[in-house]
């Protein structure tokens, strides 16, 4: 049977989702519960689950799963309480141990965006890119500022990084150098997916953001500032952040953290009607970065600006469909204190501060061998829903 | 039996491939030929293609049939040519009047790009958006710049594309409004569609950049000028351009345009060594654009100064992963012809100089009702192979 530890991330509250493969290399749903993993697969083709088609359960990702909405993955997730609550000893023949399975990219992401929604971050970011007096543009506290990433490259927590390649002009040369970045950088962010469809053409209103919201992970999302710096103007990030995103394996459901919700910043001006949102929007979730075994950021998503129900209002309000499975950045998640910064960029000053770690050895970025491990977790009134980590390990350029 | 006429875009010569469907719905492969279509999907059932397995015709798209790789899906051209050329009387039964076919997104887009080639546009562009008199940024001659674009909202030739609304702030404003796009815009663009895979991590040499493209498309790349304007400092177009692009539904095998190829413009300053192509790289491919029944542009892809092979290097130099389907598009194409601009933001000058139609209205913007079409075709020798059409009309923007 399970262990549920005190502190574990993944409590009879959680239930997150994620794809696992065991011995079988099939790729099976499975939900987090404790030290081990409940195969939901193989309990739906038993027939613990009646509302839910056999079919949703084989295409290895959530997609088909998510897209039998709410209503049956809640119901799912009720059920499974209730089971566990009850001790039922039918458990136990879907309960794997989470060491002695693989674990997959949850989703089948159709488009990536990344959002921009830290007013801490943008500041700090703007003041080193851009205008030390003028580091916030105009347009950000009207706009959830966001762009399309890449869905390619898009891989799971423990995937290694391969360090990029390409054009570098620092300000004191006159022409671009092709070379490995020497400015490679995490972002700590989290992402959610999206839970349910708009058709093209229509908007989804800010009230009922939080029906497309399906759940939320980790996600790193490794930028080579130098490749960044020089291509960025005027069709901003490309190839300084398309090589690779991580993302942690288990989805929070969104209705796990509902108990964690609190009232976001002030905004100030006020946001134009359709982004008004009503109520405690932000989630109270403490979030950590390491590099290899040193601490190197405390922060928390409760600091953002913009929240997802403005995003999801503002991504749609020009007619833009969005898919089930698409992955929506929250952007590089920065507190105000010193210690909780969400990016190498900000924590080294743009490289001019060293970071020491605790070998002794110092960083401004990224070094070959270096790895980055992000972790979260709400807690409150002795309930705890933690986010598992994504991790990535650096390794060198390629040869060319 | 099909007819070809002697002007028809699609020749013998030509042969491109695409998705249809008739009374049956099922979504089946087609190839164009004159004034029919030459039923794919049914000839492989019946064995007249034994390279190909009849499961990559069953998905609704190429992507399947695209990864059996060059050698066959070339083959497949091949032999329908000398099938047709030998006037053979077994074809009738898989013809089909294209006329009575509806046609579908030939591909699933995992992935879509927008470079910014052409010299002419991103000079015009910035001279309106930024400074007249450093138009063109310092990266521009240095790379082939791009940015990620919407996958979600890519739609087929005729597809009605809903007047966007969004954030606006005339300059003259200190605050932004939100109301329905006064600046709705096309681009001409083609776009072409990547057919081998590289892994994440790997680059794609320039010189075998020319087996990733599978074939090529018409693209209108629709644009919200006002929106864009307020949003896109500093990560890049949003809003103004992610409600909809539209793609013309046969996709041009890359070996039915390598006969006009052609050289492309001197690159000055020289090109760091990833992106230096050896050889005519550039297509003389005609382009034009009409606004309802009135021509707006005459414009030609033989101007671009980057062509698709640098773009495919640049695109993976940092290890970013490409996917068969994946879409790229060109940017807008202008020459240095007044009648050869590619938006209207250039023809109207930023919407200060009105655009006469030949109905004695005027246009500085597309209006509600107005249809857009673009269509292409190269032709030397006798030798003639068109893309058709991608056209699409404005609807109303919807009522909130």
């Amino acid at each position: 049977m399970f262990k549920i530890e005190a502190n574990s991330d993944f409590s009879i509250h959680n239930l997150p989702y994620g794809i696992f493969s065991d011995k079988t290399e099939d790729k099976r749903i499975g939900i987090a519960i404790g030290d081990s993993v409940f195969d939901l697969t193989t309990a739906v083709k038993d027939g613990i689950f009646d509302q839910v088609p056999y079919e949703c359960m084989l295409t290895g990702t959530l997609n088909e799963f998510i897209k039998l909405g709410k209503s049956i993955t809640n119901g799912v997730r009720t059920k499974l309480q209730s089971l566990i609550a009850s001790e039922d000893s039918s458990l136990n023949k879907y309960i794997v141990k989470q060491e002695a399975v693989t674990m997959h990219l949850p989703v089948q992401v159709g488009d990536y965006t990344d959002f921009y929604s830290s007013e801490e971050h943008a500041t700090n970011v703007g003041k080193l890119y851009r205008d030390p007096e003028n580091a916030l543009m105009p347009n950000w506290k009207h706009i959830p500022v966001g762009y399309h990433g890449r869905s390619s490259s898009i891989v799971v927590d423990g995937t290694n990084i391969v360090r990029p390649q390409g054009q570098i002009k620092p300000s004191k040369l006159d022409s671009p150098f092709f070379g490995p970045t020497e400015a490679l950088d995490f972002e700590l962010e989290t992402g959610f997916i999206i839970g349910k469809e708009n058709k093209q053409g229509s908007s989804i209103p800010v009230e009922e953001a939080e029906e497309y919201i399906f759940g939320m992970v980790l996600l790193n999302d490794w930028s080579a500032r130098d490749i960044q710096k020089w291509e960025y103007v005027p069709l901003g990030p490309f190839l300084g952040k398309n090589f690779a995103t991580s993302i942690s394996p288990w989805v929070i459901p969104y209705e796990a953290l509902k108990p964690f919700l609190v009232k976001g910043p002030e905004q100030n001006p006020p946001v134009l009607d359709y982004l008004k949102v009503v109520g405690n929007k932000n989630i109270d979730l403490k979030l950590q970065v390491k590099i290899n075994n040193t601490i190197v950021s405390n922060s928390n998503f409760k600091y953002m600006y913009w929240n997802m129900n403005q995003q999801i209002a503002h991504h749609s309000v020009n007619g833009c469909n969005l898919r089930i499975g698409d992955l929506m950045g929250s952007g590089t998640i920065s507190g105000k204190d010193e210690s909780a910064l969400g990016s190498l960029l900000e924590i080294s000053r743009g490289g001019k501060k060293k970071v020491a770690l605790n070998d002794g050895s110092y960083r401004t970025f990224l070094e070959d061998g270096d790895t980055v491990t992000l972790t979260g977790y709400c807690e409150k009134d002795g309930k705890r829903v933690g986010f598992g980590k994504v991790s990535g390990q650096i390794l060198p350029a390629k040869k060319n």
